[in-house]
């Protein structure tokens, strides 16, 4: 994409430098494809800063995003960028050794969510991926004020991108970039089932 | 994203299989973010399948992408998924080596054109990124004729992303898969310059 200029520059008594530096909450969202992918391709970004990363998956398939996760895994062992975390839902939370817990989704939810506040907290990373994290918010499962609250509030230079349809409009006004993804065409139209290299 | 059930069966004389492993055309377009950090997401899953994959840049100047082009040489030279191969316009074309040509951005943009040519006619490669190659079609520096007859006709199993901004019709017709990213909210609406690790 083509460097942008600014359409006008805010009265906020912020130096340019740190509102170029602030920390962005970022929301993907829309029925079309791109908006977890995505997500990991900024991914890409941040771990060749040197940053740490951390992904949390909100799926319940612990097969979902099995390319992107084999990459950035063997990224964050390569010793030339930032350090990589990976969580999974879908397989129990790695930080929970708790059998039984697997099928409650909700409680779940709610676990992952309570970690990333610690994480948060603790400024343990540079750049989270919050994946599908809007169903746990759409189900409530999760305090969407506490949300909110905690990711505006959060400390430091935290960026936090968070991906899923049907992103609440609080949230969308609490974030900094917000795009949208729509669905123009898709083969799934005209019968394609989803493929090894493209769905995973 | 959730696996989708398909909407109907074509009568196209494919099996299922045979129609699930059809090769794609993707495009990204549209005015928001992630066109083309979705597809180098789906890079990451290509790679993971160890096919080969290829980057044309399409793109005046070298220093953009320059983590995703990081991470995905570390990816390539890691031995774990598939061979990656990049290449920039914005630095001349690796193939060659002619000094002058830089400033010609047409007569680069046809050079590049016809290596993609070359390429998909020898099956080079299983997974192509075409970034910001919507440009040159705008600017009419290539036949468009030309390139969705090569496009849709090419051999083999081999996926093509196209990533830019308002892509021609045409292309949209012929391709499998379109997305369109749009704008909800950027921060350079209030003022804020992109910065390290999330524009590039």
């Amino acid at each position: 994409m083509p460097q942008g200029k600014p359409v006008s520059v805010p009265d906020d008594g912020l130096t340019t430098r740190q509102r170029r530096n602030r920390p962005l909450l970022i929301v993907h969202t829309g029925p079309g494809k791109g908006k977890s992918t995505a997500a990991f391709g900024m991914a890409l970004r941040a771990w060749n800063q040197g940053w740490p990363v951390a992904v949390f998956q909100f799926v319940k398939s612990a097969k979902w995003r099995i390319g992107e996760e084999k990459a950035l895994r063997v990224l964050g062992e390569s010793g030339e960028g930032g350090p990589v975390a990976w969580h999974k839902m879908g397989e129990g939370w790695s930080w929970l050794r708790r059998p039984g817990v697997e099928d409650d989704h909700a409680e779940n939810a709610r676990e992952g969510w309570a970690q990333i506040k610690r994480e948060l907290a603790a400024e343990s990373h540079r750049f989270y991926v919050l994946d599908e994290f809007t169903y746990p918010l759409k189900w409530g499962w999760l305090d969407l004020d506490d949300v909110i609250e905690t990711l505006t509030g959060r400390p430091g230079d935290q960026h936090v991108v968070i991906t899923g349809r049907d992103a609440p409009d609080r949230l969308v006004e609490a974030a900094d970039l917000v795009t949208e993804m729509g669905k123009v065409k898709h083969p799934m139209d005209t019968g394609q089932k989803g493929q090894r290299g493209i769905e995973w």
